[in-house]
């Protein structure tokens, strides 16, 4: 096939929802941000807001942490988590088990326990059966569960699901994370409302949550919500013991503001989810391309004829999945338009017909 | 003293150079960035141009990395150095030692030896007297010194005293760690030119650098900069490792691809410098006000009368420094001003003469 | 059934092999050590004695140090071959991935990437697999493979096997450990000569060993041999940092002299393995009594009646294995008798055919 | 001066009680404890006992677990004892801070602040100066203090300088350890009584204490007592994640039932403080010989002509201590006799007088 039979690639790749920059809103809040000086470390008013929306969106006993990344945020919350022996008891393709080069190990000390999953979930059962370790000196003691909403593989736990894993570990002693890394996404699948992220964190029964900035439309920073407040007490000293205090922290302030403000990383997650599904039902037909399930969020993950991938991805960019099953990820962004994705269906469409 | 005989206080405390937003070029290059897509985590033509420019300064062996703060910058700096049963030799006022929350020794897992220092240089000497504990099995092995320049107190280390070091610790079989958040402040002590940031660091013979952005005028990030081309070849996966890597990287390289262009950051440094000399001069000669030394770079570290700090505090906020010695610090910014200097002095002398 | 109608239980049980005591010849060593004074850590006759024995072994590029136990001898070999960011790469069944308490992760700070086995053991296949995760920068880098020889399944990997396995390491820029808590079995099932021990690690390529003591008939004590000079250099320093040097250590190295003299410890080996396949002979043909495979080393892995596993035990204890199969360990050791099996299998098969 | 004028030269020399071998009934119960099998880890008769008489000692709300050496012991008990983000207090004469080879900081992931001392000892108001780091996010917060009884100079804290020390830690929310490496030979110089080991533990508020037993007598082995048993709760799994837990654990707890028996561990203390004292007496007239201090308990440290020191080693051996001062060690040990003591001494004289 000869490049030049394709369709006008999108103006935007479908790589993945970080490679998307910040709202306008956003940017125009670090712009507004820049004015005089504000006291480094938190103590500003831009920080002093965050806190309170928050607050707004947890409930009065939670209070949050602002902090550059989402592994710093893993880490960070983690770290508050553990007791010395623990362990950390997460799906085999959590994200800070298998792409945080070892962050966790080497920050926490604390041996991650995978656990197999087809679609990144726990199931309870899966915690019912480490009770035989609890108590025994020669092993690693299950101390907290962290699972991922949306997970890695574009699924969301339901409420109940996640109530249901917080009642067995909670019943095993062990605290539960909840690495949000895309939780405007799960919020957005689970019903779009502040009521919904509720339902599926401090409802559930969830202990701590990274809560995601970066893949929700700002240009950098998360934040850490405690929801158990004795989890939190010694959370500030140890933002900084690893690495994660930022110094003129209103820039991360003021972009978490404009991003909360209106439900504004709801509605721009309800936007991405919508194109992914847009994307699914212009592709799943073509002969070629199959699929495991149907989008929950802003990704998909098609199998490929393999001859076909590499041509499609020097045409408009996407990421590899699971290279043994010839597996893609197709991921949208904040800012991806139904046009981007009218068009890569169109070239995708055509490559797998026309060759 | 009543209050209401102050002179009209400064548009800029003295509080510290973190207190200061970023520069205007600064920040428009932050929004010039925000454009379209960009694979994250350097992958994008900033983070490109970027190292172009370190490389350009500290010349073609050089590699340079952005990571989030000044923290995270010298832990992995650090990280990439040390070997197993190492120690870091630092004085007992650096920045490592003193107020990073143990971050060094939690995410290092290494000790930190702390010498003697009136301000915060150390001399070829303290290195020598190490010796006895090479090869010493109950000894941490001296592995790398960190030196800060400009130092914690004001001080800079001349291109001479550097290069002595270097060859001390060299002699040894250690490396040289340069925590440079205030590196630009040195440059333009020592001239001002890539030549003098040259002749204490490249030249020298420091093996790596932290480079500081943020309180040389962007918002936030910093580079490490590896001189000793071997030191570097690991240092990719210890920046992920130790949370410090950037996804949307795009918005740090930006913002030092602006601090970089023209030597803005030796220039705002100057003026920053400047200033600080201006406020010790139109100060030393208050009844009350004493000094240890003149500036070197943009700070001072008078010693007031005790009762004067917290109604001085209260009209233009600083921080205290050495409170047994009733010793505080003030410092400038890129963004302080020669009015901002004047008000503050006025402002010193009126309430060291009428009370 | 009542407990009355079992035979006389064997004096020994079948527990494991570090139930066992010293042997009579090592026991004598200790007395005979405990003569005058002897510089502490090492700097002692017996100590440059056990260092000689081992060159003897291993071959004179070799060097060894003693240490307490087994994890700690695991953690002390891997601390002195690994870098930063390197991920650890093991079988599912690994000691140091289970029954460790995560050891090897905190005092490491390693990510353990654990692999799929049913018998314990890797073949190169795994390891070329890793390929993909090496230079990129999100996975913790490949960057040791530890085997257990002989496996906690009781298998052992030939000489052959095990050169593969370096080979694929190797080609990997990895590194091989060997965790040879029953190194002496392992020797004796594939020979019972020096000439069998060098076959499966210097010969084969291995570059650092844990050389088992306490299993092996000593009371404590373990031996860390570095095949690879140039992992040895940090290995004195790191032996200290991770809580491994021995005070009084004749008290170790004299242990070791009588064992590895006159290659007791190879003799006393193939007495527990020669034992462990009479009990697999005596009672494989028992109702009830099922097996994977027929022992290879002193450990046999029957599945059992669930309802006897219970009064078994209590009449002559016994661990279990994998509960989830009716799995059970029995295991000999280097004072088990014939006598103690017979009875054993008596009991066995008294049980069996009663009830 | 001729060798040959010297008198003969002691049976033992002077080096370090860690020279010694183990006591003859300590030796007799390693022998009697190697009889048929028992299980591992702690789960046997004679650790049952050791606990017993741990118990005895301490208090029915203290526990006790054994481990392999000083280094282990300290490591272990502050890993119960710290929280994220602490730091360590401790002298700068500290063995942790010393001569552990940064274990404690590789271990642990902690700093350790040091605290100046001319003879190793803390006083309250050390601590009181701490105050101002708490609650402060840039900073380790003072989490544990830890004090060793008898110093590394040979000193001992009444019961009343721990008490206060106690008060003045627990005041700040900090928990105090006991590096106890020593404390028989304190506990000889207190009364040499139970009672006299409780008032500067139990009694004075300590929470953790390393109880030294290789340098009291046995051959290896070391028992962490948790006073505060809210901090034992986890030392168990802790004890095994830091390497500390011995396998066939009789062997340790069959030594120290010896010397816990009928006071052996006083008695012995009690003959090497009077053998140092001895030696002191013997020598402090001696032109050239000059002490600081009277000894407390089984270490004097004189200092000497600069061109004897080699000389006197070559004749009999002992250690350097602060070169810069030509200050040595002199050690007595459990099986130091008077014997020794006297011909040591006149080989002091003889050289010091005929050159």
């Amino acid at each position: 096939m000869s490049p030049l039979q394709m369709p006008p690639a999108p103006a935007c790749a479908f790589a993945s929802d970080n490679a998307a920059g910040a709202h306008p809103l956003v940017l125009d809040a670090i712009v507004r941000a820049n004015e005089g000086h504000a006291l480094a470390y938190g103590a500003d008013a831009w920080t002093k807001e965050s806190e309170a929306r928050f607050s707004d969106l947890f409930g009065p006993t939670s209070s949050s942490l602002l902090v550059w990344n989402g592994t710093g945020a893993n880490v960070m919350a983690l770290a508050a988590m553990i007791r010395p022996a623990d362990c950390i008891v997460c799906s085999q393709w959590a994200h800070i088990a298998v792409d945080e080069t070892g962050a966790p190990e080497r920050v926490l000390g604390t041996k991650l326990l995978t656990m197999p999953s087809t679609d990144g979930k726990l199931v309870p059962e899966q915690l019912d059966e480490l009770e035989h370790l609890i108590g025994v000196q020669h092993h690693a003691q299950p101390g907290v569960v962290s699972i991922t909403q949306s997970t890695e593989l574009g699924m969301v736990y339901t409420a109940d699901e996640v109530a249901a894993l917080c009642d067995a570990a909670h019943r095993l002693g062990m605290k539960v994370h909840l690495d949000g890394a895309r939780i405007a996404n799960a919020t957005a699948a689970l019903g779009g409302t502040a009521a919904a992220l509720r339902s599926f964190t401090v409802d559930a029964g969830v202990d701590v949550v990274s809560f995601g900035g970066t893949k929700a439309g700002i240009a950098f920073g998360e934040a850490v919500v405690f929801l158990d407040p004795e989890l939190a007490r010694r959370a500030m000293f140890i933002r900084k013991q690893v690495t994660q205090l930022p110094s003129k922290m209103r820039f991360i302030a003021a972009q978490f503001n404009a991003l909360l403000a209106d439900d504004l990383w709801i509605r721009l997650a309800q936007h991405s989810n919508g194109l992914a599904t847009r994307l699914y039902e212009s592709t799943k037909d073509i002969a070629g391309v199959t699929y495991d399930a149907a989008p929950q969020v802003n990704s998909v993950f098609p199998i490929l004829p393999p001859q076909l991938i590499e041509p499609l991805q020097n045409w408009c960019f996407f990421w590899p999945w699971d290279v043994s099953r010839d597996q893609v990820r197709w991921m949208t962004a904040w800012d991806t338009t139904a046009d981007d994705v009218d068009r890569f269906a169109a070239g995708v469409r055509a490559i797998c017909t026309t060759t």
